[in-house]
């Protein structure tokens, strides 16, 4: 069953439908169960999920380490861990959400797949749709440089530049030939399940008083707020943590809603971000994770670009690239620990939802670049020492 | 204790020493026991390896996906299976020896550690020891580009570039300074325990018929060779599967020394192939390969870069996107089919070294890039149905 958290409205599931009828993105029902043993996360936590994952659909996403940031715990005085997204198949996070919503479209027999995206989500649904021989569609802006355009190519998907309003695309999309092509959008019912595992992950490795979820569209927010949720709702925890949504300061719709208590986001005009894969102007689950955000008593947090490179080089030094997008986050947590809103001593999870090699380096990585001769090898490197 | 498989030499563990005095690379003494129950891989494989992991020193290294390659299995009759080593830390499988080697410096009591490579090691080795606080010189050929010089820096190294000859630059830094720095090369004999973990793997998921190695300076083939040793000796498994060792036409003194029934490679002049990551023209650990080679019955099989760019495309299409370096394998497969040399049917495992975001996107991608206003949506995606 397919519900509207907003108006209350189910849909059958039998249909291809993904947003309701007043606008808001769709969800499936909550799931109820324990974790079993499994080595796949699909076996794993079936118990929560819609539908039975082929094995051949998977690229063995998930299962993505959770690693104590070590020097950044100690200046900071709290425990730190990143949840590493990096490492999964097209290494961003959004390969959990697409390997169901690409199952999705083969139970409603279509064997079209399209999605509206111009990064990590493109490159995830073309390399998922190319394997199962399934035809995808990838819908970008007329503006995208190639270097994105070649990176996404790589999976052999139709790729359409559009022009219009890229905002409108995404509604547009999921009204066309729905029996024909199924999209795979940022806020997909079954794309917000995939996420959910990244909760149960986090439950099983540490069990932390806050995450931090970098926030665009609103799917990795939702996703990770319903995992947890349904942990409750099961039993498994008494109570789930806070949840703390980031925005760049360039392009925060949410917060800016969330600082003065709207219960509906406005349209960000002139996004202007290094974070660009958060960038979305006018995030389709903006709303519902407003209303996440008030009801579990969370935080929204803005982060200036000069803060989320140098979070970005933090990262690095703790052996992780993130994007700049998946750096908002300790950006974030810097801030909230100096406004005391994070308690010393508190366990913290930031998720990186991103490889930093899918961006260009921006962030400073001038350094002490020298240069010698071969045969005053010993001399030139003790000179460092 | 480290011993010379060439000359039988050996010598104690409490040296800093990685090279015998005959000139070949040193190894570990064989291990023997049984795979444990275990999550990460060095509590499951302890029995085999020569250190304890310090937990805070792994970034979660290992455990990557073996995919079913779908199109290409049907399209060369054979089960193809991809060790997908690209979603490792730093998106490569030197991750897995760096832990070892970075480990091994500080058990020495050496506070810093180099390496000499221009790409995936020196980002992994970078990355690892950030982390760790231990100060890392990666030494560069003076005129590596400023896109590698940049993706190195991201994990803050002290990054040297030397004028001369990069190949004797190896044995130069294996001298220097012995007891101060650790140098983490490519045939370090801690690096190739770590690779060990490979072929654990891949017998824990599928035990095949042909195993595809891409072969540069040798360290990769070294340390899967020695994990299906190992596995056998401690009567795991009763055959090591056959290892076929890959290079690129324009760079391939180790198979050029094969094909000639020579005991020794000789260094190759003017390497020139698109698969930069295995152009080593004097591996260091070339002749151990051929005396596996000979050894175990193995074979060595030479691939054009024509036939590597088409290798690339097609596994990009089975959903992951690599380096051309690493598309070596399946294109040393197709060959080796043609031949006849691999039978119908037979199980065959190539192992996918590392990221292809690593390197500029070279393959064709230029495919039917389309056009179309929003208004014309549907029209213009159902021209592709």
């Amino acid at each position: 069953m397919l519900e509207c958290e907003a108006c209350g409205k189910q849909y059958d599931l039998s249909e291809n439908i993904q947003l309701c009828r007043c606008g808001e993105p769709l969800v499936l029902e909550r799931h109820h169960g324990d974790i079993r043993e499994g080595k796949h996360i699909w076996s794993k936590y079936r118990d929560f999920l819609p539908l039975k994952v082929d094995e051949e659909f998977s690229l063995g996403e998930g299962n993505t380490p959770l690693l104590k940031a070590l020097s950044l715990s100690k200046k900071l005085d709290v425990n730190i861990h990143l949840k590493n997204e990096t490492v999964n198949p097209t290494w961003s996070f959004k390969d959990r959400g697409t390997v169901l919503s690409v199952q999705r479209a083969t139970e409603l027999g279509i064997e079209r797949v399209g999605t509206v995206s111009t990064g990590n989500m493109a490159a995830s649904v073309s390399a998922y749709c190319s394997r199962n021989e399934l035809k995808v569609f990838v819908l970008v802006p007329s503006d995208l440089s190639n270097k994105k355009v070649e990176q996404i190519n790589t999976y052999g998907p139709i790729l359409i530049k559009i022009s219009g309003d890229y905002g409108d695309l995404y509604y547009e999309s999921l009204e066309t030939g729905k029996s024909e092509i199924y999209f795979s959008n940022s806020n997909s019912p079954f794309r917000i399940e995939g996420y959910k595992t990244i909760a149960f992950e986090i439950y099983e490795e540490k069990f932390p008083d806050y995450v931090i979820i970098p926030t665009s569209s609103g799917g990795l927010f939702r996703g990770v707020t319903k995992g947890f949720i349904e942990l409750k709702r099961s039993g498994i925890i008494d109570e789930i943590p806070t949840l703390i949504s980031v925005q760049a300061e360039g392009c925060s719709p949410i917060c800016e809603a969330f600082d003065s208590d709207e219960k509906e986001i406005r349209r960000w005009f002139r996004p202007k971000t290094i974070a660009r894969a958060i960038s979305n102007p006018f995030p389709p689950g903006g709303d519902d994770v407003l209303r996440k955000l008030e009801k579990h008593d969370g935080m929204c947090e803005r982060v200036s670009d000069r803060d989320i490179l140098n979070a970005q080089a933090d990262i690095a030094r703790e052996g992780v690239f993130c994007q700049p997008s998946s750096a908002v986050g300790l950006a974030a947590l810097k801030s909230l620990r100096k406004k005391d809103k994070i308690e010393k001593g508190a366990d913290v999870v930031s998720i990186i939802t991103g490889s930093g090699l899918k961006s260009e380096v921006i962030f400073d990585t001038e350094q002490a670049t020298s240069h010698c001769d071969l045969e005053d090898l010993e001399t030139c490197i003790r000179r460092f020492f």
